[in-house]
């Protein structure tokens, strides 16, 4: 389908955001509601409820109803909106996972799902056996999350095309974006020059997972041909790797306080990223040592951080990466003005790239 | 469907291990050569196979393959075949995480994921980061286990009717299990006369995940009306019961050449059983301080390990479950007796709930 097609106007952020987050609210709910009747541990939605509810931007199903958009999606949006909204439910249970993986303390403000579980069934345990069960009630907070995603899609009232549309696209999905997290964590810890890899993983773990697979999603929905699906990607993964290259200087030089998680983890946790890989790679022999001696080290205090942040800064890398998001916004931009969507989709892609792109938390 | 409905004939169990064990080597030798093809980490399929093929019974696989054949399935198989392959796939990923967080030492007698992934990443890193790593690693590959589990069901072949048959099926057992598992880590460690919650969660995470809910897959692949559901239920749960029972007996007095785990893991990791609960409710006052001071310390030794088994034996606690376990296969026979199902399909649910319930591994 084509801008030719008239498609429905797009209701708005605000607007798409409450329908997003009536679908959560009312799913979590009723789980909660069964749960308590049954016997079941109804601290397993309640908890889910409030980790969605502390905060989040709703990136994905905002693409996801914008690709439904570009792609002229007309007729009755809420099964786009509840496919929307399991696209939510899933990165609750990747940023849970993420979290225990990285073991991370703070995320949106408050402490992480797992530290919170350990606090929560401290009760005559050790520290360490309720640290452990903290961990292991997370990853399994987060496995129901992904189960209840694959729910939300399943009850959204799809037709059989749709589904047989939508499924692949969620399966590809997946797989990208938990390979490129596998790559990101192998390669944690170590400080080299491989800007590739970086690269890479900024393509799967997120340029795909965040952008380009949401707008698919709802593009698919709309019964989307080849053309718009190209020029759905063709927008998508510079906004996507340029949101990332964002993300990875928010997580160094970012303020805690917009952020709502410390501007240490990723140092002390030895997040090889761009900018890392461009400054190990532009660093002089004196900055190389300091930067090997520094990276990656768990007791890492602030002095050190800021030293870090420095020598990150001196070698030009965090100018490098400014200059990369800049030249990927242009590209995107670019790929939009060719792009056959109805103009209110474009006008929503073109918004939901600026926010994502230039965005302080 | 019912007995009077000519079904295909049932295969043997050894053919069907073969066809399983065909699609689930397929599935994961496309995904490696894919992943070496596009530089995505071939670690994780790799690993997956090496973990399927190291053992396992198949008995999901079976039992699914089995109710296909109980509703009076006929016609291709290969659907169906496919779909027991997922539900094995989703198994792997339910003992992977399982053993991350019982931060289980061994299982199927070989290290554990998270082990052989914090030793093959070992180099350079201190022992608690390539274990933390290892654990990272091993949470995503189950993550994955759990994705591809759903893109085997995606592509199974499957109608638009046997689709809509299916998913909320899967969804609902996902759940069971799930909850079944959280409920399991919140009890342990904590010795109680509990009985009641002990029998929930062997309902929930293995009576209905292991037995009722691929047996119920099966058979609505193959369009099976309530009745047929009903009296499968009534087979199922004393058999899943009786199975279970019998593992929490395994985990605790089994020989562990035999069942490739040791026999001190749930009694220093403090497992939440019938058997341990019985105990408690009928020990003296002195067996119950032994009890209580030996039990779910994660540093006992195998002398202790030995004293705690002959109090759980002395109180007859091990005669009671003994008993459940005999009592609930009685059920299960009755049930099947009465089942509306082709005569090879209820002699092959008779004989896996004799392997099921009477095994030693």
């Amino acid at each position: 389908m084509t801008a030719q097609t008239p498609g429905a106007e797009f209701p708005g952020f605000a607007t798409v955001r409450t329908r997003i987050d009536g679908f959560l609210d009312d799913f979590l709910t009723h789980k909660t509601h069964t749960a308590d009747t049954q016997k079941m541990p109804g601290e397993v939605p309640r908890t889910l409820h409030d980790f969605l509810f502390a905060g989040g931007k709703r990136l994905r199903p905002l693409l996801c109803v914008a690709g439904w958009h570009a792609a002229g999606g007309h007729g009755n949006p809420a099964p786009t909106f509840q496919v929307a909204a399991s696209l939510e439910m899933f990165h609750a249970f990747a940023l849970i996972h993420d979290d225990v993986m990285d073991n991370s303390a703070t995320r949106r403000g408050r402490p992480t799902v797992h530290r919170q579980l350990a606090a929560r069934h401290q009760n005559g345990r050790s520290t360490a056996t309720a640290d452990h069960l903290g961990a292991g009630a997370a990853i399994l907070i987060g496995d129901l999350a992904l189960a209840w995603s694959d729910e939300l899609l399943h009850t959204a009232g799809l037709t059989p095309k749709q589904l047989r549309a939508v499924l692949p696209l969620i399966d590809t999905m997946r797989t990208e974006v938990m390979y490129g997290q596998y790559l990101d964590l192998a390669a944690a810890g170590t400080l080299t020059d491989d800007v590739e890899l970086a690269l890479t993983i900024v393509r799967y773990k997120t340029a795909k997972y965040t952008v380009e697979r949401p707008l698919h999603v709802g593009a698919a929905l709309a019964g989307a041909d080849a053309p718009v699906r190209a020029a759905l990607s063709a927008f998508a993964l510079p906004v996507g790797e340029a949101f990332q290259l964002r993300d990875d200087l928010l997580g160094v030089y970012g303020n805690p306080a917009t952020t709502g998680k410390p501007c240490t983890d990723d140092l002390r946790e030895g997040k090889h990223t761009a900018l890392t890989a461009l400054a190990f790679r532009r660093a002089s022999q004196d900055q190389r040592k300091s930067l090997t001696g520094l990276f990656g080290d768990a007791d890492l205090d602030e002095e050190s951080c800021d030293r870090l942040r420095g020598i990150l800064t001196a070698t030009g890398a965090r100018a490098a990466v400014e200059q990369m998001i800049q030249s990927r916004c242009e590209q995107a931009e670019q790929a939009l003005a060719r792009a056959p969507f109805p103009p209110a989709a474009r006008h929503a892609l073109h918004a939901l790239a600026r926010a994502a792109t230039g965005r302080t938390a």
